[in-house]
């Protein structure tokens, strides 16, 4: 009997990851951006693409126990959707978030982890569930992420111009265009948009603006009472990840500080846990 | 010697409106959108179509002082671009704030005002001189506006999954379709969609919906502190525009609903004052 083959696929809004694993054997293979919500199209012809990059046969593939986990599955319908496209006969498709999580917490399987990048999100692993928290997008949400801190600068830089603010040197770079060019980029803008901003904020923070260290402080409060509030308590693991994750650090309490970990796995490992389980 | 001419022109993104006054006669004509930061041209159009209605020679129109107050017209550089393309001798172009505040006050030239439809903003006229705070658009600001009650109401709602809301007949309502939904529409909703379900929380505010009410009382804390920051005192005459306008009156606080007066004249009375000033 050969070993079973085990897929995992970790398709984010910017690129897609795919990985095989049968025995000892493994391989690795990458694709385009696979958000299932904002382009199902061009998502699914993606995840074929980095499938057939894995170098299996079609009946090999079929054969395959392959656990998806997607940017923009935001329900079970959407889970269908994916499932029916592709109509492998062992596929399971989840949301992102669900693969990361199971990822960070491999082996342990308890821990507590904030996602945050263009967006952001929070979530709670223990007893074998995740609570998720925040992740709803910049127009409902996605508080301390890039979106939101490049968003909240021009806020807190328009309300020096109504003398109610506090004035400072990332403020003045960023009225520098004047309001005017503020208000019509930010009726157009995505979080995409905003999230450019957000690297200004990190560096003005680093050399001490009060505006910017304000709005770094306003995220960590957001991040550490939503992380209390869906589970985290002292003792319990906690992961920072996404590219403004290390950037938290210095912010959050000193019982968050003192717990904070490497996650152990990846998305990937997280993808593969879950195919392993599928029967 | 004749009377000079006067025109007033209110041009909002929805409509516009024009009057011309002569000594005795008076005429009034509309025509459609006048918002010259979404629509340039467009609006062009619509305001060489509103002049024309008003019945006048070309030469007359040559003569006339012409005051233009219209929306989306954000700096010096917009007011310019309006100038140029209209090239009328006599013509003034302003925001359409600064012409309704100067009509809500239009003989004692002394008042605070708050509009509030799908936008807001708040405004403190004294000594000739006017104080603007807010409309910086939804994105960045527009507090207790339509569409900031709307966007308010689906956050409110987001958060009882979460299992940090209040639970309310609006909550239930707003998640009747699921959060996916809610999700997928705000992230490419525009301020006009928000402001599609502000009835909804004026209507259950109504009913004594907790939710509801808590969110019209944020907006009115917005409202009365940002009046007081920009010059409102106790005496000075209150006037709430806007379809919203009214809905806030009993969450104002005691010494400002006392001062609430209707306004004086419209914003097209404003234009005119504008007008006759003109040399």
């Amino acid at each position: 009997m050969t070993a079973p083959i085990l897929i995992a696929v970790d398709g984010g809004g910017t690129g897609s990851r795919y990985a095989m694993r049968r025995g000892a054997d493994y391989s690795e293979a990458t694709a385009g951006p696979a958000n299932v919500s904002s382009d199902f199209d061009g998502a699914l012809a993606n995840l074929r693409l980095g499938l057939g990059n894995l170098g299996l046969s079609a009946g090999e593939l079929q054969d395959a126990r392959i656990c998806m986990g997607l940017a923009g599955v935001l329900d079970e319908e959407d889970a269908a959707r994916v499932l029916n496209a592709l109509k492998f006969p062992h596929l399971k498709v989840l949301d992102d978030r669900a693969i990361a999580v199971r990822g960070a917490f491999m082996s342990s399987g308890v821990g507590a982890l904030a996602g945050i990048g263009t967006g952001s999100y929070v979530a709670c692993l223990r007893d074998g569930a995740v609570q998720f928290a925040g992740g709803w997008g910049l127009a409902l949400g996605d508080e301390a992420s890039g979106a939101w801190l490049g968003r909240e600068a021009l806020r807190a830089a328009l309300m020096v111009l109504e003398g109610a603010g506090l004035q400072s040197t990332l403020v003045a770079e960023l009225l520098k265009g004047g309001p005017a060019r503020i208000m019509r980029d930010a009726a157009l803008a995505d979080p995409t948009w905003f999230g450019q901003i957000a690297p200004l904020v990190v560096n003005a923070s680093v050399t001490g603006d009060k505006v910017a260290m304000d709005l770094l402080n306003r995220g960590a409060a957001y991040l550490s009472d939503t992380l209390r509030r869906i589970g985290w308590t002292d003792g319990m693991p906690l992961v920072l990840t996404g590219s403004l994750g290390p950037v938290y650090k210095p912010y959050l309490p000193a019982d968050m500080r003192a717990n904070l970990k490497e996650q152990e796995g990846s998305a990937l490992d997280g993808a593969f846990a879950y195919a392993a389980e599928m029967p």
